[in-house]
């Protein structure tokens, strides 16, 4: 190794086995992925850690359009009034609210709410927009920012503004709108398992768990490295109670007036918290390729005029990727070769391509793989095709690997004991009682959660895991630890 | 034509010779690009007018990739205090501003200011991540919502809430800041001239008209078809008046510790009512290619079963005209043909097609033009070469047909008398003594504003065309009645 290789790398992150949320604090830091703003619980997305949101939005967004949905924007200022025409709604979100008083130096007389989300001011629309049944199904989405206070924040899992889409459409039928809640509850399980390489969870909310205002709430639930659920995504059926509300009706074929049937459905930039927690590991961050802002890296490694050839083809092999569609980057930075080595490891990037003289001279490069570790010399002839059949085998081992950690740690369990042991360490699937009063005891005893009734459940009855009493919901519901 | 076909259309809009805003409110409501919000000032922005922005936004983003510059995201809640650190910042914003003084259900200890623009914000976290000339430039861009209260506001062009893009870029040099602030002045020009169709005339704004806090900034302002200039991106160089504010800082190759040069450019939601009111005609919007959500509308007509062939015959078409790359959609819905020809004028839709019986028969379409109103059959088997040739004769025909506007109200004068005629009904090129206070007298005596010192015009000396004192810049100056 040449002189600059000797320069003494940064130090490692705290281990994920010694503190999980040092960990995960140090990787999103080192890999600058993010920062925290001047206001406290803001936080503040950096390139690397936006261009992962943007090809998350890509994805996303390509599922939302393809089935029948249109962007829109709404306001970002709601008057105080509007969220208080649905009671539960208010309740919900009262203690997470920021309010404007002041606009254009003068006091307002009616307060404004910065979007906690958007229901109140859509309804206010879809009632002057909805008249006739022919207006229905009205299928809208918005990529927006909302703020809701946080007191315990942490970087893209609970912060005070975040970013997001929200879906919300109007139907005639319950039948209608229950299909569209399962319709977007679909392509966040689609592309949280086939882009981010997270498997999750669809399941039902339990009533205590609902979106507040929301007739039935649906949600993914994943499974961190440490072992807690991250509810990943949700989508919202709301029956009559927001067309009530903000008197969305519509006339019917038969001519009467009737009350729209609503839905809607988030995700947000906390996904790429879940990506950094399920694919994570003590050098850094692991990123699937197909989010990755960079899948193959090359560091040209040399001194003088060997340094000079290396980035000449490395540079050269840069373009033939990018024109093959590979989101490639030649590190030209003065720093030396171990120093990349240990940056591209800590932000996760796929494929590490390392090209010397040694290499040159033999017409090879040698490919470091971050999830497996292993290095193989590609001939450079080849490496377009090699990295491209690399990266789609490192997309699917990372969903096999995070599916098999998932299912070594969820089990079916059927007595209190066991269900103690087994949610402060992964997921338990139990009968439950469905009292709200019983969730609350699991969870001062265990600080675990009822995340969802998994719709993959088989039917089943039988008796409470907690109090003994007749279960609820026909079959098992999912518990775990949750962000 | 059939039954459906008597349908009375819609009534249509203000002429723009009776009342210019008039036209210009009826058709952004008509055409369904945007309505108001419950909030006085604030805009929905509606599917049709959302997917203008998105195809304009994937055009800008583009360019601004393509120069370096990486997207993050920075908090929308900036601490009051910040604001303040840059004198002239603060004093131009402070009027606009929408306060949060409760969080969380609390009084809050200081005030948090909803962004009006991200300098201040961007400016402490540069101060955090930049040390090294190596860290420099650093270039970055945010697509966002800000807030500035109007008391004035019209749909698109002056609203409470309006969405951007900001790029904000620190540098080691002048020269460096200052190439970085002509980048981003041409990427707006190459926008709204080869993209929105709308000609523009680039150049500096005088010192009346900076922005707040900057030490140049410079403009593109389009001709409306009132003959009012509109500001449609700016591009400012802040010196080292925010360096030095928010401590940005670095260490130059020699050691010595320097205040960075920085950056700022931004272009808007304002532009799609830029390209209303360059293009837009008595029969509503015109939309130019690049940026029509739909290029070409079919439209099947007939009755009973010939409808349902019609109907086959443009769903095959769409589908052909969609896989070439051309944004096509099917007019299924059950109203007249005659309501949708309206419809879709009123849309802007540059070409309509439409397909009835007997031009299925003779394996024809017709083709209409909407900005030629030219109606043309063309072989169904030929249509995507037609389609996709026309839709660049369009593009071409609006540019050409705006520049010759803009051109046929745009001269040169050296005596007040024809400047005070011509800036009623255009733009007037005059020397100017540069003071303030003859820009005001200006202003008073014809609305007129110095709209910018064009970096074409050449280099002209002389005497005031107001005042007679000498005039200043070393060339015209552009004025006209703005928005």
């Amino acid at each position: 190794m040449d002189a600059a290789g000797k320069k003494k790398p940064d130090k490692g992150v705290t281990p994920q086995s010694t503190d999980f949320s040092a960990w995960y604090n140090e990787v999103v830091l080192r890999a600058e992925l993010a920062d925290r703003g001047p206001v406290k619980g803001t936080m503040v997305i950096r390139p690397y850690g936006y261009r992962i949101w943007e090809l998350l939005q890509a994805e996303l967004d390509a599922r939302i359009k393809a089935t029948g949905h249109q962007n829109a924007y709404f306001p970002l200022l709601i008057p105080e009034n509007h969220l208080r025409r649905e009671a539960e709604h208010v309740e919900g979100f009262s203690p997470e609210l920021a309010v404007v008083t002041i606009g254009g130096g003068k006091k307002l007389d009616e307060p404004l709410v910065v979007r906690p989300t958007s229901e109140s001011i859509i309804g206010e629309m879809f009632s002057r927009w909805i008249s006739s049944h022919r207006d229905l199904p009205l299928l809208l989405n918005q990529w927006a920012n909302v703020v809701r206070w946080e007191l315990r924040p942490r970087l893209f899992l609970r912060t005070t503004e975040f970013l997001w889409q929200e879906g919300h459409t109007a139907h005639t039928s319950e039948d209608d709108a229950m299909g569209e809640t399962m319709v977007a509850l679909r392509f966040y399980e689609d592309v949280a398992r086939n882009v981010a390489a997270m498997p999750v969870i669809p399941g039902e909310k339990t009533p205590g768990e609902r979106f507040a205002g929301a007739a039935r709430t649906f949600t993914i639930e994943a499974m961190m490295r440490d072992s807690r659920a991250l509810q990943a995504g949700t989508s919202h059926y709301m029956g009559q109670n927001f067309a009530k509300a903000f008197d969305i009706r519509y006339t019917s074929d038969a001519g009467a007036v009737e009350y729209c049937h609503t839905t809607s459905w988030g995700m947000s930039t906390r996904m790429i918290g879940g990506i950094i927690m399920t694919h994570g590991d003590d050098k850094g961050l692991v990123l699937p390729p197909k989010l990755a802002p960079y899948q193959a890296v090359v560091v040209p490694i040399g001194r003088a005029d060997s340094l000079e050839a290396s980035v000449r083809e490395g540079d050269a092999l840069v373009s033939r990727m990018e024109a093959g569609g590979i989101r490639a980057h030649l590190d030209r930075r003065s720093v030396s070769p171990g120093f990349k080595f240990n940056d591209w490891e800590m932000r996760g990037v796929p494929l590490r391509l390392e090209l010397g003289p040694r290499d040159l001279a033999a017409g090879l490069v040698t490919v470091a793989n971050r999830l497996t570790g292993d290095k193989d010399q590609v001939p450079l002839e080849s490496v377009e095709s090699a990295v491209r059949n690399l990266l789609a085998e490192i997309q699917d081992e990372m969903l096999a690997a995070a599916t098999q950690f998932q299912d070594d740690r969820t089990s079916s369990v059927s007595d209190w004991t066991t269900f103690a042991a087994r949610v402060s360490s992964g997921f338990a699937l139990a009968l439950h009682c469905g009292e709200r009063a019983c969730e609350e005891q699991i969870k001062v005893a265990t600080t675990a959660t009822a995340r969802c009734v998994p719709l993959s459940a088989p039917a089943e009855d039988g008796q409470c895991v907690r109090c003994g009493n007749p279960a609820a919901y026909g079959r098992r519901v999912l518990f775990g630890r949750a962000y």
